[in-house]
């Protein structure tokens, strides 16, 4: 039987797609954050180069992949699609499990699929160095090896807890040639008022996002990038999506469901809207979004205009949100502790074209450890997300007496979260749900808008 | 420009290959421990599963792939070949440079080639269970990870100094069900000989290789495995060379070099050994192994009969080597720590069918960051020594005005290495060079044999 479903190089996507054009709803406006007012291009050209802020609000369906990204994606697109037969067996199964695997990326993530376009619009429109910030690592790691493929210096705030439990995240982020800061750092205003108040405090999304945008502000030949969340990051991602299309067209098959894991909503997006833009014209599919339970933001937030950090510095978005206040647990997925959402995942939630549901760590980490004794592979504690629903989705389609066809995005590996790994199989793990009224409080300070 | 030379499942090779058909020179005998009499099948029944002895000692050029064993390796193979088109303009090369990426398997390297095989013979010879030593942790980690998949248990005896240098080597081992224990341990009578005498002893590879064996031969219903150096493990990683010769085929291409960093021999012999088979029909082409200085078994050491470890348990065989209680400096290029090398290499480069070169370790990790920062993938610090050869040679070529192509294998990438580059990177590293004393003294202790 085939595991891997592999393409050619001349098969990688020539453009990416942008689902804005499909949604049948006009995205709702980004507003400025102090005057909440809508930002056009020029309140955005300190942060970003004007061709990310076209692609930003652009309704275009289809947008070229420039030559010069081509090539660097070749370095590991096509990325393969597995047929996680070994899973399927070892949790006996009928239905069939399918895995696209995107920790075939040097930095070990689907990451670099967005940070490698954003580099090359930044490199052409002059730039010279890129700030911005890392929850697990995974984007840091990104953007520092894209900022080095491309010729741009590259600074990344690090979000402490993760910096400490993930030490050899700063390593590489040095090896390909960047620098890296555990936030808050001192560095900022934003970092400094945070540290005055607390001076112990282990970070947040939030908090990195509002120095490395402080950063870019106050620098002038320096930009402001984001590895999640913004409309222009998931049309970069829907590569991911589009390979994974063709493959199921080269072995005959197509998905019932496709899951991912989330947190700013990069890899889910570019992986789930392709599919959805067939759900959109009529095709039976569900996409469903798995965030954890200790950052419950698609499944107990509210959809409502936020701010996107938590020094209000960034652009406010209409989003599912649990308040910019809002800091979450350290639990070791790192890269699913933001209090907000992708606009665009949000409003596919709302208008009932995504769903979503929460899971829980410990159960996230024992299907890891099925799937790595199976597969091999060693995912990361956010991926593990994606897994524990592969499974479960899978077992409701025996329970119905049905074979179904799951696939999930395997968004990285875990070889650097490893600690994560130790800790669980020493059973120092526990799960966590946030009380009702602590999002309640966080949920209290949302910004007042008249959209 | 075409980045990855992809096969398809199809085309992994369905026999290994075999160059002891063809070296046209017997191999020497492998003797007894105690008596440094030839050994019989007999002998190393209580170590090996008959159908590893028989393929240890076969002269057949074809052995076929048991489809359980095709199987598995279908979770990862065939590998990648690379153009390194980056690589080449980093360093202004007018020669090719590609490079054969083992790193693909979930345990990074090119190790489970070998271990699930192993495991799959072991297995269906009724075995239980497996115990092994690790250098740099690569084997360990792919024999617990072939463990788990073929059903069998595992023990791996990590070297000291690697252990404490890569604590992520243990967690990873563990995940896939293993247990593992910093060698010299106190579980068996070799590593307490050891301890008695030096209690902070780093341990080495043939500390390990006795306790391992101590652990198998004390142990009826537990086998030893190996993952280097025997002739039946380079038999194993031939799929790497007789892939990579099909993908320089694909692209009507052929190496004028081809060049594998050595420990015991098998990344390297698995790779050149099917060029080799060419070079002995007439083809011109070299093979290059790469030791590094602070342990040139092949480059300083003497071709004769030596004991593979320390403790005199294991069979003694006729290979370059350092004398069996030679333990170098704790560099980080753990598994190139090895006191000797594959009798089958060594035969080879006595022969002059391979040639060997060390290399400092300085600028291996120049060539890893290089590669880093042109290439993307981290390199482990033994796959680093390739490179710096693979950019030596190249750099050659172009000196005599000539367009060569070069091939190296990747043999793994660094991810679990990170802490070697914090260390390179602060500049806390050194060159080290043994003394000829030194060396003279522990070739001293060669057993006198009589063949």
């Amino acid at each position: 039987m085939q595991h891997k479903i592999v393409l050619q190089e001349s098969d990688i996507p020539k453009q990416w797609y942008n689902i804005v054009a499909d949604i049948g709803k006009p995205m709702p406006p980004v507003l400025h954050p102090a005057t909440l007012e809508p930002v056009g291009p020029d309140d955005l050209a300190p942060l970003f180069p004007m061709s990310l802020i076209e692609q930003e609000v652009s309704t275009e369906r289809w947008i070229d992949i420039p030559e010069e990204v081509m090539e660097v994606y070749r370095l590991w697109r096509p990325s393969p699609l597995y047929r996680a037969l070994n899973l399927e067996k070892a949790i006996g199964t009928k239905s069939k499990i399918y895995y696209k695997y995107e920790g075939v990326s040097p930095a070990g993530s689907h990451k670099p699929n967005t940070a490698i376009a954003q580099a090359y619009y930044n490199k052409k429109e002059g730039v010279k160095r890129l700030a911005t910030e890392t929850g697990a690592g995974q984007w840091g790691s990104a953007l520092s090896l894209s900022s080095q493929l491309m010729g741009l210096e590259c600074t990344v705030y690090m979000v402490k807890i993760s910096f400490q439990q993930k030490p050899y995240r700063k390593s590489i982020i040095n090896t390909w040639g960047a620098e890296v800061f555990p936030s808050p750092t001192d560095r900022t205003n934003a970092g400094r008022a945070i540290l005055e108040k607390d001076p112990d405090n282990l970070g947040s999304l939030g908090i990195a996002i509002s120095e490395a945008v402080e950063d870019a502000a106050t620098h002038d030949d320096t930009k402001y990038s984001l590895g999640s969340v913004l409309n222009h990051v998931l049309l970069h991602q829907s590569v991911v999506g589009l390979e994974t299309k063709k493959q199921f067209e080269m072995v005959g098959d197509y998905p019932d469901v496709v899951i991912g894991c989330v947190g700013g909503g990069s890899n889910f997006g570019g992986f789930a809207d392709p599919f959805v833009m067939d759900k959109i014209a009529g095709k039976e599919v569900r996409a469903v979004a798995v965030e954890p339970f200790s950052c419950p933001t698609l499944t107990r937030g509210k959809y409502a205009f936020d701010y996107g950090d938590t020094a209000k510095m960034g652009p406010v978005a209409k989003m599912y949100t649990l308040g910019h206040d809002f800091i979450p647990p350290g639990i070791h997925a790192g890269g699913l502790r933001y209090h907000g959402d992708a606009p665009i995942i949000s409003l596919l939630v709302k208008e009932g074209l995504m769903e979503a549901v929460a899971v829980h760590q410990l159960g996230c980490f024992e299907a890891a450890i099925t799937f790595a004794r199976s597969e091999g592979i060693i995912p990361a504690p956010e991926t593990s997300h994606a897994i524990r629903v592969a499974i479960d989705e899978a077992k409701k389609f025996d329970e119905a007496g049905k074979e179904g066809v799951v696939a999930f995005n395997f968004s990285g590996h875990g070889h650097f979260d490893m600690a994560a790994y130790d800790a669980y199989l020493a059973g120092e793990l526990q799960d966590y749900e946030y009380p009702d009224e602590k999002i309640k409080e966080s949920l209290a300070e949302l910004p007042k808008v008249k959209y």
